[in-house]
């Protein structure tokens, strides 16, 4: 059998209908400088090494608490809701994908920003979801006035990528006062870098769930551990899509080092911090040196220069053994996005930048 | 609003369809002897502890590999296949999840046994897939000629669960040769305890997949790995379903823990020799004392008593601290089944057995 006959009689419809998302490049044992998936430059909390050190026993040899109670009540205490108001999944990607399957199959259009996260389109496709994308301002902006229209459920980023810029809470209280009859996704992946969580808001908007990951500003990239925060009912629906899908997805160091991440606060605070002055030192510069930089309230920067095209940018820092990110798409072609690294990383990276624009 | 009314308009209808998998009880801190999710009695080999322990670094801050290499090479490397034919996901769950996605939604029926793994129906309902179930015989054996009928796509454990009877490899060529046009998947959790894999068959049979996983046989249920061989057109589709849904299921220690028990060979043959030898007694002692014992090649056993119901077994036993399954379902009723333990704990099973047989 051929190839493409096998790929014909054996695979369901699906299957060809997909668009799969594709991550930034993670580079196994070279040597560059890693500013395009927007990790931690700082490694986790030592609590959290500590943390899997000692779950790192026989007790491997049994499956997990499928409850994750220990993690989800550490995130209840943190955000000071119920422990049922809380899930957790395999990274917020998997979080959404069980969020993109209970909520927003409806017969009216799923609405997000036409600039944004790109696994959004690929989950509406793996779901067959009616959409319908929602123009960012020119300057980048996103208003939520303009998601004032008949839908199926809304989700946005705050902050938005690859924007950076967030909305304010008073925005989105004001969606969700006119909003109540679907589901308002806010997905949180860098809200601890700047912005303002709406995790308030849902004892008042039972339509409201707002999802956060470990990856970013807890520096768990490594160990996928999401959570999403609602109304029991909400949480209810997204327990009975995982346990008909996978009902252990975060194995047991997971759950250690998520649990152990959530309650150093000091460590935290520090590591936010030390993100966030380097992020504003490195907005201040690239001005300085006639680049155009968003307003970021996450942990990554969206730069653009008036002469210079973003793939230029890409490829003149690649060849300094820089990585970030760039996308051909429209209303981004001109920009590149570039993860918050350590100061001496983003030093690095200034200079290449400054010796592109002197040539 | 009444959680009624959240229900109704917030969710897809997909929610109301589903019929989640209920895993076996993880009970948390409390002292029992827990032979009811058939985990291995042992902990994982030393240098699965020690590459967990030299992995937990700062490194945690950035996303694993997304393609596994080292582990799927380490799997490549002892089932001797090219690493292109190797698949890893969260768990052999979540592997099953994506072949159901990817393989199963055909116009014809998928066929599995009536009596088998009861996540499978949950995947049917979850992915909308007509299925139709084939009896076993009497004495609970399958057998592969009654799977020669039209069917969009065939699914079996070998050893099957909860029977723990095996079907002999020369049988799955018998049905490979008739069976060419939809995918015949082989769900091998439990084949290390005494079955022949089918993964050799793989190079002449391109619809032919098989799954394993790290759970049993090589005490990592706490990690959450499971693996799938098959012709790498059919590897590429679980992929594009993956990637379509998160594209870093396996977390960096889950991939340098499996990778270290797949390489280590030793332990691997004397923890399966151990678990094969309790196994054997246990059956022989329960046979002396009046049970029925299915023939096992798995890590437990199905028992049964001429007098007693399988669910008087069940709380007998639970009443004395030991938990075993048992399903109150057509055609298992009589049964329960029980993970192999420690010597030890097969010893205060087959007491609290004997006690309630004298009674």
């Amino acid at each position: 059998m051929t190839e493409d006959a096998i790929k014909a009689s054996l695979l369901s419809e699906l299957v060809g209908r997909l668009h799969p998302y594709v991550p930034g490049e993670q580079p196994q044992g070279e040597r560059l400088i890693k500013l395009n998936t927007n990790e931690s430059p700082y490694g986790p909390s030592e609590a959290v090494i500590d943390a899997i050190r000692d779950a790192a026993d026989d007790r491997l040899r049994l499956y997990p608490d499928p409850s994750a109670t220990g993690l989800r009540q550490s995130i209840a205490d943190y955000y000071d809701v119920p422990i049922d108001h809380v899930f957790v999944g395999n990274g917020s990607d998997e979080v959404l994908a069980f969020a993109f399957a209970a909520f927003f199959q409806q017969p009216k259009p799923l609405l997000y920003p036409s600039v944004s996260y790109s696994f959004y389109p690929v989950y509406c496709n793996l779901y067959d979801i009616n959409a319908e994308t929602i123009d960012l301002h020119d300057d980048m902006s996103l208003s939520l006035d303009d998601y004032d229209r008949p839908n199926g459920g809304i989700i946005f980023p705050n902050p938005n990528a690859p924007t950076s810029r967030a909305v304010p809470i008073s925005d989105i209280e004001a969606l969700l006062k006119k909003n109540t009859e679907s589901v308002v996704l806010v997905d949180e992946a860098y809200v601890d870098f700047g912005a303002d969580s709406a995790i308030p808001l849902i004892k008042q908007y039972p339509n409201l769930v707002v999802t956060q990951t470990f990856s970013k500003s807890r520096s768990l990239a490594g160990m996928r551990v999401g959570l999403a925060v609602a109304h029991p009912a909400l949480i209810t629906a997204l327990e009975s899509v995982r346990d008909s899908f996978n009902s252990y997805p975060v194995d047991t160091l997971a759950q250690a080092a998520a649990t152990a991440a959530m309650k150093d606060t000091t460590w935290f605070d520090q590591s936010i911090a030390r993100v966030i002055n380097t992020r504003e030192n490195t907005a201040t510069s690239l001005v300085k040196a006639g680049f155009e930089v968003q307003p970021s309230k996450a942990n990554f920067l969206l730069v653009s220069h008036p002469q210079i095209p973003g793939k230029t940018l890409l490829d003149h820092l690649r060849s300094d053994g820089i990585i970030v990110r760039h996308w051909d798409k429209p209303g981004l072609s001109p920009y590149i996005r570039v993860s918050i690294g350590t100061d001496e990383d983003m030093q690095l990276f200034l200079q290449s930048l400054q010796t592109l624009v002197a040539a």
